[in-house]
């Protein structure tokens, strides 16, 4: 999918909103159990209730991971479910990959060729030869880490060098050396709030992929304000405060009513800057 | 395993190498396409072959998921063959993982739970709470990028604070706050030389496990030179030069022959460190 697709997607649905899919075989609905595949069943149900409020599904790699064999085949029959149900939909694998030339050329592999996701998460400690094996596919994305959600992003994604320059900043501006912004984004923590007037400094055009809002406690309202862009710019996550609105029976209708009220919020803002 | 236990194995068998299960359907000998499984049989082959001049297996996560369910099924087994046919080897997951807590914990899950791995290789990025996680299974162990062996590892590791720090010395510093040398090793790349006398300055007595001799073309000598303590303190892995020595049908008997020539090295290293 290219940017413009994207947008115009966006501007269709009136919706900037991704759904994170970080099934939990403990968190959801009893009944799935009985199920030969739990947690694609609960998917299945979740991504038809919610698909016309969103623009993408970001499958998070490490809930699947951690249930071995079965759990990446509920990944693969999820991800082949959104794209042939529902191809505008942007599929995004939540992996934070990495590694030297060779390995990460095999995630890529993994991700584009056999995954078939529109785009992939890629942490840049490694550097150049880690993230432009993800560039190769034409129309595929590399999502690369700035400045996270998590409490953690202090530790090292703050640090100034001597000319005062912030790691995520020279992460922004290094990795546009790899990539343009038809190729390249980039994850900015809703957590941060103001920092996002930062991180358009740099990265004015991108997209960014902002997770975050909902269970971690960022505000749609400030991401918009110092985030959004002339091309919407922003893909906003949801994942536990849709996909876990209610646990009982009503569990699609919950996420379907939650989604929906995160896109109309949404619409607003968007109705804003079409006009 | 513990870090006393690696070293009384590492004195046993007059070894540190670790041999890296980087296995690529393209690069094995055709004979294994007739398999059922031809990654797992021809890891074991080469397991076989090496396991008694090394003291740790790599696989890397990378190499399998590049098949889907038949790569990951082809990991689980490889790494249940070594935990119970060769108990004494400590087996790492190379993965390169690392994300907010509860996504972590997932991560954790798959390499310990799961996979029963001893050690999971992890990405620094996103700081404390997405390493801490992993941290939790006792006598399991991180092993955290550092210095890496590629040429990206110039882009954002070596970059120097205001007062001089580089990052990977950042990396080194801070996460001696979350772990002990019990728990905690670092990746440092063998390509990396002199720079592995800055690395013991910050964590004189961890082990160190270190890509790059071999294909990448790092010296086992300086590593040894620069790096070595007390207890070894060093896992030098080695991938495609020990498991693609050969590739016809005397390929095992050519990894063992590479693996022994490595073995032999390190056994001087080690005999001068123990008199």
């Amino acid at each position: 999918m290219t940017k413009q697709e994207l947008f115009n997607n966006i501007k269709k649905k009136k919706s900037f909103l991704c759904i994170g899919l970080d099934t939990d075989i403990k968190k959801i609905p009893v009944h799935f159990l009985e199920e030969e595949d739990p947690i694609y069943a609960f998917n299945v149900k979740i991504i038809d209730a919610t698909a016309k409020y969103c623009v993408a599904y970001k499958p998070n790699a490490a809930f699947y991971e951690s249930m071995g064999i079965k759990g990446v085949i509920a990944l693969e029959k999820t991800i082949e479910y959104i794209r042939t149900k529902y191809p505008d939909q942007f599929i995004i694998l939540d992996a934070k990959r990495g590694d030297i030339g060779n390995t990460s050329e095999m995630y890529a592999a993994s991700a584009f060729e056999h995954l078939k996701a529109n785009a992939v998460t890629v942490a840049p400690y490694m550097g150049e030869d880690s993230v432009t094996p993800f560039l190769k596919y034409p129309n595929k994305w590399v999502i690369l880490l700035a400045l996270t959600s998590n409490k953690g992003s202090n530790d090292f994604q703050l640090t100034a060098d001597a000319n005062g320059e912030r790691l995520f900043e020279k992460v922004l501006k290094k990795s546009q050396e790899w990539a343009t912004d038809e190729q390249l984004m980039f994850v900015v923590g809703a957590t941060q709030g103001e920092m996002f007037a930062d991180i358009r400094k740099y990265a004015p055009s991108h997209f960014l992929l902002v997770p975050g809002v909902g269970a971690q406690g960022g505000s749609l309202e400030e991401v918009v304000k110092y985030g959004m862009n002339d091309q919407c710019g922003l893909l906003v996550n949801s994942s536990r405060a849709i996909i876990y609105a209610d646990d009982s029976l009503d569990f699609a209708f919950a996420a379907a009513e939650e989604a929906k009220k995160v896109q109309q919020e949404m619409a607003v803002y968007l109705n804003r800057l079409i006009d």
